[in-house]
């Protein structure tokens, strides 16, 4: 096995010593990958995935498999038989679904909101990544399990522990009806056995979702009538239902709340990259673009007159609702201080906000706006 | 009082026999306004003002005001004291508040989604008024009434009775939050007292929400724990809260689905009239457009080319957030066929679908698609 420390944990995404790597704090493992890193892959290789793990395994502290043999995850709650135990590693040998997916942190662009504590993520909290494995639909049919139609949640545990005595075990809670649409218990990522550090060997992947939703060190599935309580479930993770004022305090409930659930429609520019230089003229402008899988994007727009008139830009739809798409155009621009804006639309008429900062809420999640990647003209 | 037939009722837009009138059905009452006889008028006369009621009132048949004197409503519910029963004429006496605001049926541009029953609106369940009356918040306030915080839900009943013995009497229920900050019991509508056939003498208004949550000739007012089971609140004006096939079969319930509340962003082409004949070159396109108040529009984007390119239109943001803005442009047209397209955005990112259809549900409500107005360039 592969140990690692924090610092090694940053080395894995930058190839050397690139000016913006950030490991963002030590522990729990969080960092993040310098956006335009991510330029030219369709698929973010795994070196360059970001981290964000809430709780401390010190045994999955490794960018190696761990091992599948003697795991164990357990499905208990309202279904007949009420409890069942499966061995991770028949999964192996079963059917696997794979799905070319955008993994986010819900915090990503958590930096750009006013007065919000929290990892100061900017960009980098994103990937696009291949996962694989068994649909849980399938493994309920194999072990001829059926599940109370009362049941309106699956909750999710890990098998790593509280960071603290007076801390939360991390858990979640997603709607039944889409885990059992398309929840896999992941196996692969990339193509290769899970790394430890990404929740390797099983993690409940339900695309569409955002990463904290995606539960790492799988080990067992709640089905249940109600939400979690636990507090990153019922309290972090939220966000409110109506609008908040930035700085406002609010008092988390589950009603007047909802999870962090599904993944907000998004654009980056990859490149150029933040405060680099170009030449003047021609510039070619590239980035990616997604949503929560639910429709395609009808247009990614590109503006580089704050807004002024904004220009198609050119891009493959994806073979997967969940994948982000590659765009490109071509601007024209002068010597000078500029600033490329780039926003996208789905053919649910969903699009981004040019001030993001609409959307505060007290914990900092789900910013959507639109992302001013600001460059020079020589 | 002036007596109307439902011809009469028909008779008070259209100055005439306009082509486009249709009176949708004899009873319940229900007449929409053609959409092109809004242009121009910032505040829609309230001759052009849709009529929509589920219920048949007979005495309010009338365009004329209906005596106050006499009129109470009642307040219940977990307040305290748990009863109290006001004189509406009191309202007349206190501070008058005022919303210049879209008042629109959540059923408009039904016509537009396939496999739809019900009343086919096209784009004339729409009007943009002035409403005034008294704050519920300082009807309670003057009679010392306290809210217990328990109470999440309002619903408002009418003094009009239900259409047959096995149907509901129509209520609705409306976030207390909402109630209490921006709700009135109007008496007033376009400076004049509220007519019969509106509501008159008294309704509530909690501008933002689409038409039917404006309860008219208001009897009763319930502060509660819960949403109204009233079959009008929990299975119709209500839409799932997940995505439904057109055409497939929904169970409604409080759970798996949400009422009607907030109007949704909206744009209409008013000139060029549907199918108009116009001269080629340059030609004046204008129309209104306007959301549920919550963020001010970015733009209204006008397009000729169906969609592949758009341009911005010029407009003054009205002073109520709740009311519709004026925008116009000008076009470039070559003779023949086209079809003018529109559509808004707004700063919390919200925009219109292009094919309005992808928010398929069973009965057809909360339409937000781009409008396409066909016309000939001669």
């Amino acid at each position: 096995m592969v140990e690692l420390t924090t610092q090694d944990i940053g080395d894995l995404w930058v190839e050397g010593k690139h000016p913006d790597l950030e490991v963002l704090s030590p522990q729990p493992l969080v960092a993040a990958t310098p956006i335009a890193l991510m330029a030219g892959q369709r698929i973010t290789t795994t070196d360059r995935i970001f981290i964000r793990n809430i709780q401390d395994f010190p045994e999955a502290h490794t960018v190696a498999a761990r091992p599948i043999e003697g795991w164990e995850i357990e499905l208990v709650g309202l279904m007949t038989p009420s409890r069942i135990v499966i061995q991770a590693e028949e999964l192996l040998d079963m059917e696997q679904v794979e799905y070319e997916m955008v993994l986010q942190c819900s915090g990503n662009g958590r930096a750009m909101y006013p007065s919000i504590p929290g990892t100061p993520w900017n960009q980098g909290g994103v990937a696009n990544v291949v996962f694989s494995g068994v649909p849980l639909s399938a493994v309920l049919e194999k072990h001829g399990v059926i599940i109370d139609p009362q049941v309106r949640y699956v909750t999710a545990e890990g098998r790593e522990g509280a960071m603290g005595p007076e801390l939360s075990d991390l858990e979640h809670s997603l709607p039944v009806a889409d885990v059992l649409a398309t929840s896999i218990i992941a196996l692969r990522l990339n193509g290769e056995p899970l790394p430890g550090i990404h929740g390797g060997p099983v993690r409940l992947i339900t695309p569409g979702f955002f990463g904290t939703m995606q539960l790492k060190w799988l080990a067992r599935l709640r089905f249940e009538v109600s939400e979690s309580t636990c507090f990153y479930h019922a309290v972090e993770y939220r966000v409110p239902l109506s609008p908040v004022k930035p700085g406002d305090d609010f008092e988390f409930t589950l009603d007047n709340s909802r999870p962090t659930w599904l993944i907000k429609l998004m654009s980056y520019v990859l490149e150029p990259a933040p405060h680099a230089t170009v030449a003047r003229g021609t510039v070619t402008v590239s980035g990616v673009a997604y949503n929560d899988g639910m429709a395609r994007l009808e247009a990614v727009l590109v503006s580089v007159d704050r807004g002024e008139t904004w220009q198609p830009t050119q891009f493959d739809t994806p073979d997967s609702p969940y994948a982000w798409y590659l765009w490109s155009t071509q601007v024209q621009l002068d010597p000078g201080e500029h600033e490329i804006w780039a926003r996208a639309i789905d053919y649910l008429g969903r699009s981004q906000p040019l001030d993001g900062s609409v959307n505060w809420n007290p914990n900092g999640y789900e910013w959507t706006g639109v992302f001013k990647t600001p460059i020079t003209v020589s």
